[in-house]
């Protein structure tokens, strides 16, 4: 696989001059110099470079294997390239001060965080789930679990788990079985979970699981299910590890990609009961859950973008090396032929447009964190309320689309393991999937975050697109950029307008915002990001106009231009889609064959 | 991995009530009787169901291995399905009878191959390869080889490959070094090839590769390429088998995907040079393998479309079976939720859809054969030569956005490799690529195809979608559909046109044809698989108002309705992307990050 070089230079121009994050000026980020970004971006880049990268094929060829004493044995390297992650001090960054970490800007953590799933994906799982389990504790434990839990969490040492899934509890939570039997001032985990991502390895001290049950006489259904952390060993009252705790990996899942992520399917209590502690309120598990949900839903559309920024980086290593064919009348790389340049432009206009919209998403979750001015902090939440399912959704449906175009510009040589562009699209595969399926993110997106507001967050967000769409209108040079982002706001305006009017409906209302998800999300993914990409030229066009020779915003406006003139014209056409109605859905008689 | 139930219903629809094969009344079919056909297919798909598709999980992950001997060992099973394939008869199913094959119609032939690509795609390349060497020798070989070696390819006891691909020449192939060094009545061949599907394997007796190599004295580019048989075996003058040729598997890839069907990398003339005949003209190689080539890529085209077939069976069957939340108040399968019905209608509806195409495709390759006369068979031909590069890369793209659908409804189990929907997904991702790109293929029809007829043949199948887009709007329940395939006709005739002028400048023609291939030819896919929907939408609508209870024909309403006003607005949006223009292509400065 080719080598990997973080894409710092479109992270500073997302931060400094798309979001011109200097200017959110939030209490708390006094000592967030530009000079301090550009240190961190430029750290996170070597280890992202030299140490995790490298590792990332190595990784997926070998694979994670369960030993006999039940423990898992991770690829070479990957132990080391955590404790190098940890030693530096990257697992706090975006963790509060208060709670021992670096408080930088989410902003910032975010771009950190692209840079290291581009690098090794299967590896960047690990500290993704462990800033969950941090979130999630931070905000519902108590303070004898926080203080004897979250400092060894936000080093690293220790990391975090998920524990939701059971076999018959995917998407459908409330079906969770696993039991909470009290004893003292603990519990005894009974049960099975599935799929959890990191649930045994040998990377860290002691691994934190956090896992929905039941106490025995608790109702049916969500009401009934609590949260509870549960470590792999006991901690001691002085702080050092004890005795093994009865949670054990059974068994490890054979996937199509991230093989470098032990993915695990944990037994709790197959013997006396795996000791665990209540996490917050009884009954409430499934919201103290969504806490840290949100904050990993994110995430994961980050993730997307990184493996998405992985895989243009490998295309055009490829596409300007590879010679085939002639262009305009010599010998040439492929990167020449005007029809591989639409696959590489392509890949390139949406994953810098996915990186520009999480970081705006991430920039409004610091404003709604820190802003001074509660209403500021409200507004923004809002924002971020509506945008994470579309950055966690769109950037990975998205990023599996790149990859596979990565595929298609390495040719035969794409479908050979040993080239990497394969083991790109594999790995992307699953993001569409974990932390609540793309369905679940647009069901989320048109059902709660629509109905509750009425639409007024997004639509403050459409305005917001409209007046982008005037000032690139108002550009001799951009005035079809603006016309296509008008046209694409026009059509979200109305698509919401839509489902708004039909989920009221009382005999079918629940089901136009079922029916109507999909599209919905799709059209508002490339609305947003088309709306990103014409801020870009703006700046663009502004600083070539300012004398500027940097090659970087000819790269910006021609990206930009692809972004809104051919890649939002198919976005717009699920305004189409949702217009269609959905009685052929209703109708359609679903048989075996 | 799910059990396979070949889609004879469907198959039959098209066949019977689409295409009216019947009415073609061709000469030479006579014998082909509706009940004979029902017969091939009731034949085809037990062989498919039982014998090839319960070895497609098991192939998958036991892969192929070439052994130290130099020989591959076929995953356990493949060479007995292959065996009670050609016992079977069927290799010669859509051969004429002139070569001793049975003649059936090659919309019969296609009908059968889609079974067994969706039964088992790696074991399905083996026929495929085989199938296209008969042509090219059928067509450009001596009397001599085709006495020699056409019975027992047909008979399908010796199997055939293609050798193009060499490491510095893949989608130019003027770039080929293989070297043919003339001595007596045959050639001696030096050289590697690459990418050689089934090159080397035990289930058949000899394997004849057919080779482009240039002789020592040829001149460079495709006039100096030659074709040329080269066996594994040596035959003798008796017919039975002689000395081993000097051709050798040197390695076999570890590929994404097809891990059943064998690709090699085949040495020739390590020692004295392998023997091989020339086939044809000197000179002529390329023009001969593109006899085979055309055929491969329909056939290319039909795999994806049994792949897709494939998924949609599996997701279908997963969705019916799985639990999860509620549907109105109570318990329900996931297939259920409006969500993952329209995951599940729009499989389904592509699928039919691109099969409709592809045996419409079939249908014209017959009448351009058989028909009587001679200018219907010239006219059914310059459609053929259109859709082949339609059929290929749209049904190929198409599949792997299925299978990955597949992926998504399976959710967390999508993503683990036993549950087989992901092997789906790494098969159907290789066709995109062989056979000619898909880029390859948007080339050929705005460049060749287009180009040499100014458009006449697409232009008259577009007043045929006018026609049936007029018939739609006439009938008040799919007036709707109507609207919509007129809307889609009139953007792929204003897209041909805006592309046919600018082809002409002097200058910028030609990188208008690079730079507008693949999304017209994306366009022409959505807009003639729409045609045949709203085809079958007609004939379903008129079945229905005849009394028919078939619930065939709901499902057939209910998917035409998804293809022509859910799935046909994204294929529209292409018309925009051809009239944003091409500077944004010239412009990006491709660099490495």
């Amino acid at each position: 696989m080719s080598p990997f070089a973080a894409p710092v230079r479109d992270l500073r121009f997302v931060l400094e001059e798309l979001l011109e994050y200097r200017s959110l000026e939030l209490p708390g980020f006094d000592e967030t110099s530009p000079d301090l970004v550009e240190a961190v971006l430029e750290e996170a880049a070597k280890l992202a470079g030299e140490v995790w990268a490298p590792l990332n094929a190595s990784g997926d060829r070998q694979g994670c294997v369960r030993r006999e004493d039940g423990g898992v044995t991770l690829p070479d390297g990957f132990a080391e390239a955590y404790q190098a992650y940890v030693e530096g001090g990257w697992n706090g960054i975006g963790v509060s001060q208060a709670l021992g970490g670096q408080g930088l800007p989410e902003v910032v953590a975010s771009s950190v965080q692209e840079m290291l799933h581009g690098a090794n994906m299967a590896l960047g799982l690990c500290p993704m789930l462990t800033a969950g389990a941090i979130e999630a504790l931070a905000h519902h434990g108590s303070d004898a679990l926080k203080e004897t839990y979250l400092p060894r969490l936000v080093e690293g040492s220790w990391t975090g788990t998920m524990n939701l899934t059971e076999p018959q509890a995917g998407s459908d939570l409330s079906r969770v079985r696993t039991r909470a039997v009290p004893e003292d001032n603990h519990y005894r985990l009974f049960g099975q979970k599935i799929f959890i991502t990191w649930g045994e390895h040998d990377a860290s001290e002691n691994i934190i699981h956090l896992v929905l049950a039941r106490k025995p006489d608790a109702p049916e259904g969500n009401k009934g299910i609590s949260l509870f952390l549960v470590p792999k060993f006991l901690v001691n009252e002085d702080g050092s590890l004890g005795e093994r705790n009865d949670v054990t990996c059974a068994s490890i899942e054979h996937k199509l990609g991230i093989h470098g992520s032990p993915t695990c399917t944990l037994s709790f209590g197959e013997n006396d009961g795996a000791i665990g502690y209540l996490i917050g309120e009884e009954g409430r598990g499934l919201n103290h859950m969504f806490t840290m949900m949100n904050e990993a839903r994110h995430k994961v559309g980050v993730q997307g973008i990184g493996v998405a920024e992985r895989a243009c980086q490998h295309a055009f290593a490829y596409a300007l090396d590879r010679v085939q064919g002639k262009a305009r009348g010599s010998e040439a790389t492929i990167s020449e032929h005007l029809d591989v340049r639409r696959m590489l432009l392509s890949m390139r206009a949406r994953t810098d447009a996915l990186r520009a919209l999480a970081l705006y998403c991430a920039a409004q979750l610091d404003v709604a964190r820190h802003a001074a001015d509660a209403v500021e902090r409200e507004a923004a939440q809002a924002r971020v309320d509506v945008l994470i399912p579309v950055v966690k959704a769109f950037s990975t449906d998205q990023a599996v689309e790149i990859a596979s175009l990565g595929v298609q510009v390495h040719g035969g040589m794409g479908y050979i393991e040993e080239t990497g562009a394969a083991q790109l699209l594999r790995d992307a595969r699953i993001a569409p999937i974990y932390e609540g399926t793309n369905g679940i993110q647009a069901l989320d997106l048109t059902g709660r975050k629509l109905s509750r507001d009425g639409g007024a967050a997004l639509s403050g967000l459409i305005e917001e697109v409209e007046v982008t769409a005037g000032e690139l209108r108002y550009n001799d040079e951009l005035a079809a950029l603006g016309e296509s982002l008008a046209a694409g706001a026009a059509d979200l305006r109305a698509a919401m307008a839509l489902i708004l009017e039909a989920s009221r409906d009382p005999q079918s209302g629940a089901d136009a915002i079922q029916a109507y998800a999909t599209p919905f999300l799709a059209l508002a993914g490339h609305v947003l990001c088309a709306w990103q990409m014409g801020r870009a030229a703006l700046k663009a066009s502004h600083a070539l106009a300012g004398g500027s020779s940097d090659p970087f915003y000819r790269t910006k406006l021609a990206t930009a231009d692809f972004a809104l003139r051919q890649w939002l014209p198919a976005g717009r056409a699920n305004r189409s889609v949702i217009e269609a109605g959905m009685q052929s859905l209703i109708d359609f008689p679903v048989t075996a064959s």
